[in-house]
């Protein structure tokens, strides 16, 4: 029930890790500092700060493909259990994009089982993200549309560089396709129920300085002080005792993960019946197209 | 469940026809240009737009009388059911005023048979209007209290006239009648809960430029503007596929819709008893004595 | 179901009293009028206007202790009780706080009996006053921490002094303890989704302004206005029909009244287990140490 948060170690945690004691800052004797780098993401954890940076670092875009996502949660997995981790702030590595989304490719002329398995890495690079017990910030320093912005939503905090040209949102319906209703539920606990119904069927993307007035993001700033604010934040927020802080947030989290928990195979199997679709297939190809023709 | 948006027909659609190709316009071949008018509404659909203009002739108030509900709910069907229409204006032909809310006379002293034909009338318009496939914007050229502001709420867009003099809200606690969950929920979804629970107390008609600031309306605009802007924002939401809008549309509003259905008749009954009861009929009596003298 | 609005009392109604009738005043023949002082809350009734103010005067703090919570409860239900009262101005007599919530002193280093009952008192009176039937009007004179701003979330309308140096906030994350669901669903209600997982997290204790601007206060007047202006938004929600406004404040809060009456038993185990981890007691009195130094 939704009374047993009291006591527990967050639902989302997968760590065994005892949480910090509530008044005093980590025990020092800490694992190893650590940096490791994989073909997508690279990421780099400051022993002394507790926090990690995880920088995109997939050109042209940072399209989120089956590799990019499970290296994705991978990376998540390993600071969950590390110890010497308490937050991270994610980044882009590629000028001007923050992530682009979802991989189209992996979704177009491939098997029932490849759209399986894409999709479930999907859901499981969510339900890490916007369960993770760290601190998690947004440093979104360009475009972020589809599933980029969803990142970025799924983070505790979202910094956007105040750039105009730099958009964010669910556009997913200017493509066809509909947001499932996760990337909708998450989207709703951020902008609330009416700016999200307006957003999600216009596949709004959203130029930086609206989305900010629309909360969309929570705070925007120079491009070039984006990292040290996002530091700052980060500061702010460990400033709190973690386990008090984990809690809460489960409690504020808990519904809207349980409810894609509770429907994951549900979920895989209209995501794999809708992109089998040979209309869906036809406009995914004639989106391509357009794309190559653009470059 | 919540999952089964992905590949079906929104489920308020009554229509049977193929949801037009997601990234292509609508075919060709539409059914002719209709325009009809029944005693209280005029309908004129413009083919090459695909946008419909609904009318309100309903003088003086354009109160929702039992005839107006069952025109207003036929003229829906008709246009849902018609492939040419894809977006709805709704606007009033009265000076003044947009709707003055359901009609009292039909709330006094008649039979219980009446009050619960006259009940489910106002049930199956808003099921039909806020379930609506189709784009649906609210052009707001006057007052619009209690039942009127619920057919704005259940819009997609509302753009309303900017003379302070014009008032929207659902003012029902003013007459001693509480609005029914349904008509909260929309409200809610609107203007989030704390808005809703203050405006709802309170019985609030927000004069225009507070309607705007809360959010109950999108936008205000010069009087003589009005028909120009509503047109402006139906292009823009039919610039979008009309498959993934609509089943984003499901998505956003489902949850409030299933509500008044797996309730429906005990809706029925609680307001027949309500309305049934002396002190409620005398209130509506001294009220309407009230709007007597002030004419 | 969420029906059964529109005909009954409120469900959080104690009182037997008929409700007033819808358009007119309460009718004149009023029980006397009644003045009472406890050890730690001031209540005085003014028969005229139906209004009575709601004094703490527990100092230094106005803590919430297991006494403070009981009287309150108490006073809350005699004025329920009463007809000629219809509604409650809550203030303090304290100069610069309205309530520095749960007394830690209860919760530290007694038996498990006492935790239990304390616990009881703290839902008790959270029960009577987000489901009273009177208009309860929050004057916050003062800061107005944790279970203080719980007392605040709780009533229909809050006015504070505009002194930036009075703060209000749900702010337990900064002791290491994690805010009940049910302080959580308030607080929702009243800030939403995004902005009470931010304020959560955090520990927030925000200073006046801006709480104003974070929609968790309504109003903001000179100190020396407070008074005079919780009167005059008094008189303008006693203007409405109460039987109306109350069955309109029951259908906003009863989902959230509900979910704690659902799970009190569960509620009050967790609380119980959760103060009695040594950890959570070692924590409270090093705070309590660091109080006594400030002094």
């Amino acid at each position: 029930g939704v009374l047993s948060l009291w006591c527990r170690p967050p639902a989302w945690d997968r760590a065994t890790r005892p949480p910090h004691s509530p008044l005093q800052p980590p025990g020092l004797p800490l694992a190893p500092c650590r940096s490791f780098s994989n073909n997508k993401i690279q990421v780099e954890l400051d022993e002394s700060s507790g926090v990690a940076m995880m920088k995109f670092k997939s050109p042209p875009v940072n399209s989120l493909s089956l590799e990019f996502l499970t290296e994705f949660s991978i990376s998540l997995e390993k600071l969950e259990n590390n110890r010497a981790c308490r937050g991270v702030i994610i980044t882009s590595a590629v000028p001007k994009i923050f992530s682009s989304g979802l991989d189209i490719t992996e979704m177009s002329g491939k098997s029932v089982e490849h759209y399986t398995e894409f999709w479930k890495a999907v859901q499981e690079m969510w339900l890490r993200l916007y369960g993770s017990s760290m601190v998690t910030v947004a440093a979104v320093n360009g475009s972020s549309p589809a599933g980029g912005c969803l990142i970025a939503l799924s983070c505790d905090y979202r910094i956007m560089a105040e750039d105009p040209k730099f958009g964010i949102g669910l556009n997913e319906a200017q493509l066809g396709i509909v947001a499932p209703f996760w990337f909708k539920d998450t989207f709703v606990n951020v902008v609330g129920h009416r700016t999200a119904e307006r957003s999600l069927q216009l596949g709004s993307l959203h130029p930086a300085p609206e989305a900010h007035k629309l909360g969309l993001v929570d705070e925007l700033v120079p491009e070039e002080k984006l990292m040290e604010k996002a530091a700052a934040v980060m500061a702010q927020w460990l400033a709190l005792p973690d386990h008090a802080r984990q809690l809460t947030k489960t409690m504020m989290r808990k519904t809207v993960l349980d409810r894609l928990v509770a429907h994951r195979e549900e979920d895989i199997k209209n995501f794999v019946t809708f992109v089998s679709k040979e209309s869906i297939q036809k406009s995914l190809r004639m989106y391509m197209e357009m794309l190559k023709k653009r470059k």
